[in-house]
């Protein structure tokens, strides 16, 4: 494989190559000061809790947050939604989800299920993967705790109305969490218009931070039981872990090198502006379409050609077994897609694809309109 | 601050410098192959999943592990602690743990008390953080289901007997679980002649990884319930977290960037070897406890000179509170070491220390004899 040339088009698992800067914070934190935040009080631990800080500011001014010190770090996006569900949830609690979340939302759940009584209803999709809110406002009832949703499907992507599911949510008393793992960085997110409570993110993927990095947004009227319980660097002697935040859902050392990673990422997303980057993406993504909807053998999922998505397309390919075809373009042409379920294999029952999966191919910011064209003539070739 | 000529001495918060392979390696993937490993067939995402591989291999040689795939990647020890300890006990369940625990063992622990009604015996150490056996003998009951030990105090350097406490466990039809986060990389674990079932180490301290690492190893008799339910890129149709090693424990996309740089410090570790690093450490606090005894005003935490002890002298200065004694070094002397409680209150008490706490000094196997000399250099005009 000529991995230098490869074309890249699986930024919906992760972006690459990241941009320049990010490398460059995370080599200054580990080879210079990279001392435990909080933990010391000498100029190198300052340092680096500076930075940190900074991060959290960066994340602040593009999810609308106040009070950066309501968003906390975890390693990736699943334990964010495992802290937000497992610490919200009590036996008796009723729970919507969709019928596109990713495992990380749909495991959790389940394991409420089984070990502590909860209740959980998934809202059927159409095939697009849109919702209708006549059906998710009559799924409500008065032990509804939480509604979670997918912002957009890792499948299909499609986009879902959270600024009116929270309305909805919160006429009936329950909190919305957002996965934002399809949308934090490449579509607009505000906590503050669109009514989030709890938001998770990855900072691998289009934050175009380091593996290892993502987080949670909790307002500040909301309080969880922590995922984690061990030393903050605050109130020490205590038994039970501070209500100070971010300390009390941030036990342990913190990935300080991934951080720093993580804030040249956004930096680099703010700088060319979000809505620069989702119109980038869907158009692209357009231009997919149209050519691949040429082919009498692929079938094309999520939202028509002209609506909003975010930059996935998932085809599937007649006769061909989705493996087989990312095999093929991997090998024969250096383009990295992804086949096979995804992670969610609800998103599949919606798209109609559990038998066999999908192709997904999923593009970033600085996707080019000839990474498109490399990989709808392989798709002709392959389809032929 | 002269942040070049730093005197580092908090190896035991975080280990720096690091080894100039580690920022190596983790660029390496980052802006090579930095797909997600165990997402996509492609050749990026083998690459990827190839080193983290091969961190595991490298992790097994030096805590002596059949298999490799018995280590699960964590973001630090806090987080192999909590899988391990909430994994493991259900309501009933009695534990058994000491007086120098962290409280990444106490939170969860208490935490558990509170939430689950387990029940839980701290066992006292004398001021030198020595264990009485027959003591730990008399401690296990029926519903003794675990037993937790920090391998050596972050306060006092002392060392437990894991390998007797673990025969004895055994003997009780308990499980041993091992916080091994102030001796890996620093002092030699062998799970198999030791006995240990679960061992939780940190990657960023004297495995000379970056932070954000870790990992817990589960005996391969040992189930416990996974602390992260999500994706895993296996079974993905599956409800429940598939019962295949590593996925089990390893929900949503791993920290592939730092477990490559992890990998590059245990090699660095294998490469000097874990006794040669002991007895230089060992050396040094030797030399340390020799001239800040002589200093009428200051008085030495932990094991006598000539004992066992891990690279950690903590001490107080009669008079002068523990972190205006390190902002004198950090301030007039560029020397950088921890003040303060640590996150052990438990172990303050062991050493008598629970009104002002502790000044610090730990060590790393890059430590010179002038960096001591400085010290002792500072502690002598402070404490005259």
């Amino acid at each position: 494989m000529k991995q230098q040339s490869v074309i890249y088009l699986d930024h919906a698992a992760t972006s690459w190559p990241k941009p320049a800067g990010v490398g460059e914070a995370m080599m200054e934190i580990l080879n210079g000061p990279s001392a435990n935040s909080g933990r010391g009080s000498y100029g190198m631990a300052l340092k680096a809790a500076r930075t940190i800080f900074q991060t959290r500011v960066r994340l602040a001014n593009l999810f609308h947050i106040d009070n950066p010190n309501d968003i906390v770090f975890t390693s990736n996006t699943t334990e964010a939604l495992n802290l937000a569900i497992k610490g919200c949830l009590k036996p008796g609690d009723h729970v919507i989800a969709t019928m596109v979340e990713h495992n990380s939302v749909r495991r959790p759940l389940e394991y409420l299920k089984r070990t502590q009584g909860i209740q959980v209803d998934y809202l059927a999709l159409n095939s697009e993967g849109e919702l209708d809110l006549a059906e998710l406002e009559r799924a409500f009832r008065p032990e509804t705790k939480l509604l979670v949703c997918a912002h957009s499907s890792n499948l299909l992507g499609s986009i879902l109305p959270v600024g009116e599911m929270s309305r909805i949510a919160h006429e009936h008393g329950a909190l919305i969490l957002v996965d934002a793992a399809q949308t934090a960085g490449r579509y607009p997110v505000d906590v503050s218009s669109m009514g989030i409570d709890l938001l998770a993110f990855p900072g691998h993927k289009s934050l175009l931070g380091p593996q290892g990095t993502g987080g949670l947004y909790i307002h500040p009227n909301v309080d969880l039981e922590p995922l984690l319980h061990g030393g903050t660097g605050s109130q020490s002697e205590a038994l039970e872990m501070p209500l100070v935040r971010p300390d009390r859902y941030e036990a342990g050392t913190l990935n300080a090198v991934g951080i720093a990673g993580l804030g040249a990422g956004v930096n680099q997303v703010l700088e060319i502006g979000v809505e620069q980057i989702y119109s980038h993406e869907w158009q692209l993504t357009q231009n997919i379409m149209t050519e691949l909807g040429k082919i009498k053998k692929v079938t094309l999922l999520g939202p028509e050609p002209g609506k909003p998505r975010t930059g996935i397309v998932a085809f599937t390919v007649e006769d061909q077994d989705a493996s087989s075809v990312a095999f093929q373009l991997d090998r024969k042409f250096g383009i990295a897609v992804r086949a096979g379920y995804h992670c969610t294999p609800l998103g599949h029952m919606t798209a109609g694809t559990s038998a066999g999966g999908a192709v997904r191919a999923s593009v970033g910011y600085a996707t080019t309109e000839g990474d498109i064209d490399a990989l709808i003539a392989a798709i002709q070739y392959i389809a032929k």
